[in-house]
């Protein structure tokens, strides 16, 4: 068979980028640094969509839609945040064929509206907590954009939240971290994230405290997949987010943020695809078992719709190819491309044995299954392949993490493409910046166990050390 | 009780400036033009996401998503189109802090970037039909803002599809206009829309033919709720979107473009809200049924807990109001003002005599239905109340709508509050001018059946004309 995709051990980036591209993922947009989201691509945000909004549901957060157009002037008022986002805005200057009196700013994150409107909202203790979630775009200029993973325009959601104090901001800060990213990444994507707090040159512009979750991609690098934030009373003083508390005093709330995007549908794809393409883990994929016709004949295609019938029926989601007028190899490519979890192979040979051939995109494994079984088997298969895909990253990142003493042995092993532990007493920010210049970072801080720590100063705090995208 | 919103009779867009915010649907952005979409407004939303989106599919269509920004230049391309929409465009001239080589606008719609994308996708005959779509935000600079119903940023879906006959396309854009679009607003939405062809003067910028749907709101007025384009050959030589058909012979595509908005949210309140609020169809609510505790007492809690366990068991949507420190009566306004389909009032007294108490949002009824019959009753009320909305919608457009002979009796009618019908062939394009410069426009043109006339020449073929928003 033809090679379709570079190999990843030849070239990691152009595997992806080749992946991409073939399995009709995502395309560059026409303006740099923009981005098309195919149909197979934008499937599977769908699946990942639902599976996050309903954990975003069950915290208590409500949907809004706030203005994709901010005043400039809102930037301005919490000093970190505009000295952040301020060389990564895009600015409208024209409307209607005239200048504008005031340019606007295209968002590349809401904290300042949201801010503008939650004072507006919140004036007693009962208004709050308020929760609040968007689906968006957002927009931030690219230098060196990167197709899925920092794109000038992307798709997100952001929570934006209000509390009384400090300690239930920090509590639902960390609520959103664990019960909707950490566990949609580990049960839903097959991820086995790192969770831990970013050090204080890596927090969001504006935030006390950033909490993260890092994935390990497949040439050993990290990805931020979503990441969870304390704003103090910073944006609340900004935008006069004030209350009056249970004694009748005038108070300004607490407020929290928390975002992730289309990048972790690349983080997906870097983190399970293989040398034939995706592997789409069951959950998170849109199309779970494809039902192939390899070739006309008797019975054929009503065998086939009806393995795909009594799939759906199960509640798997299954989609039948009988393009029986395209080659079947070039179908079969095509299927490996995209990732469906499993193929249900349907062909005359077989049928007249009684059988189809179940193909597993796992490990490529190909086995005939009685026609009357199959449905019990693709549902014990996708249940088994759910969790072989996490068996894997996951002992993927620990052979790949290594121990060591020094911010010096940390940096060379990120340089060597693995993830460093180090204590962060020995390392600290002066270890930090020099591992900055080498082009490495610290990804998190975590405790021993990797549970996150209440600060950074707590005794045995670790630092994971690697490069990243 | 005190008035809480003025009366539509009194002034009917005050009524509805009145009923966003008080029952906290939506606000206006701080740019001008812009909206902010609020929890109560945006609930109701992603319900008739879901609804459409289900039938989108249903329609072969699949999900995509291209940029916000497109190359100004690209508009060009198309003569009528670029006409259209220049005077809208929000243009970006500065991005990442420096003015940008060509300046980039910010889609007003998206025909023009998928446009060259299909040309890449497309070859053969057996790429087509290509059947896109996508949920995502416009911009559309406005003169005379109208919060929901004419913003500077609105939400929408944009499907466009290309096809390799122009009947091919035309079947296409009448399928999604009746299966997709009528049979979403009248079974989720109750509105009895007209569904008709523009004129050649209310087209598309850019389409040889535009259907519509036309909904009557509470003042008489016509709000356009969807519309379905054929683009014929236009966009397809314009973007170059060209397939060897199945002699091998270069042709162009026959491409259609499809979309309903944020506006059908301003379309729903304004046809079914009342002097107490919205009133908001089952089949559109996000809450149908509120369970209300009147106030605590024994077993009160517990039992309000039950029926909304029993409805959820039952598949109803339903809330749980338990908020006994803020007064029955200003719960009881609010919940009348974000139109829950129907309530159910949990209190001591009722309890005591084995009941709760059932108040139906479309004709604020109230009566005690025994605990135990409850589930079957509001299973009940729901269907009956989305047809009785219907039935009521289709009345006062009935009732409302004259039979005319004249351009000038129809002009006549429309400044009167109504819709007028008229023999398209005696009013003709020299009366349309002439009605518009009165302030009316032609809504749409039907055949006498109220079904859809294949051209504008058809014999026998009606105007609506009407007042509209």
């Amino acid at each position: 068979m033809a090679r379709v995709v570079t190999p990843r051990s030849d070239d990691f980036p152009r595997w992806f980028q080749d992946v991409l591209a073939k399995a009709e993922v995502a395309d560059n947009g026409p303006v740099r640094g923009t981005m098309v989201i195919r149909p197979t691509g934008y499937a599977i945000w769908e699946r990942m969509q639902s599976e996050m909004d309903d954990r975003i549901k069950a915290a208590g957060a409500e949907n809004a839609y706030f203005p994709l157009f901010i005043p400039e002037s809102y930037l301005r008022r919490e000093a970190q945040h505009v000295e952040g986002f301020s060389p990564e805005l895009a600015v409208v200057t024209h409307g209607g064929g005239k200048e504008l009196a005031e340019p606007v700013v295209v968002r590349p994150t809401s904290e300042t509206v949201i801010g503008e409107y939650m004072a507006k909202w919140v004036s007693s203790h009962r208004d709050l907590p308020l929760l609040l979630n968007q689906w968006a775009n957002v927009v931030r200029w690219e230098l060196r954009p990167r197709l899925l993973l920092r794109t000038t325009e992307f798709l997100w959601q952001e929570g934006h939240t209000a509390h009384a104090t400090e300690d239930d901001a920090r509590r639902y800060a960390r609520r959103i971290l664990h019960d909707v990213y950490e566990d949609f990444m580990r049960t839903v994507l097959a991820m086995p994230v790192v969770v831990g707090r970013k050090t204080a040159r890596e927090r969001f512009a504006g935030a006390t405290n950033t909490y993260t979750l890092e994935g390990m991609m497949g040439d050993g690098k990290a990805l931020q997949m979503g990441t969870s934030h304390e704003l103090g009373q910073n944006f609340a003083k900004a935008f006069n987010i004030v209350f009056s508390n249970q004694d009748g005093v005038q108070e300004h709330a607490w407020t929290t943020s928390w975002g992730s995007s289309t990048r972790m549908l690349g983080g997906l794809i870097m983190c399970h695809g293989d040398d034939a393409g995706l592997r789409v883990p069951p959950r998170a994929a849109a199309t779970q078992a494809l039902v192939t016709v390899v070739k006309a004949g008797e019975g054929v295609l009503a065998a086939a719709a009806q393995v795909r019938d009594e799939l759906r029926a199960a509640g798997v989601r299954v989609a039948l190819d009988d393009r029986v007028d395209t080659p079947f190899g070039r179908r079969a490519v095509d299927a490996e491309l995209k990732g469906f979890p499993v193929r249900i192979e349907v062909g005359p040979r077989d049928l007249a044995a009684g059988n189809v051939v179940l193909v597993r995109r796992f490990d490529g494994t190909k086995a005939p299954v009685e026609l009357n079984a199959i449905v019990k088997i693709v549902v014990e298969a996708l249940a088994r392949d759910q969790q072989a895909l996490y068996d894997e990253a996951l002992a993927r990142r620990t052979s790949n993490t290594v121990e060591v003493k020094t911010a010096e042995d940390a940096v060379a092993a990120a340089l060597d493409g693995k993830w460093a532990r180090v204590p962060w007493s020995t390392m600290g920010a002066e270890g930090e910046a020099t591992a900055n210049r080498a082009g490495v970072t610290v990804r998190c801080l975590v405790r021993p166990d990797n549970t996150v720590p209440d600060s950074e100063d707590e005794p045995g705090v670790v630092a994971y050390v690697a490069r990243s995208y």
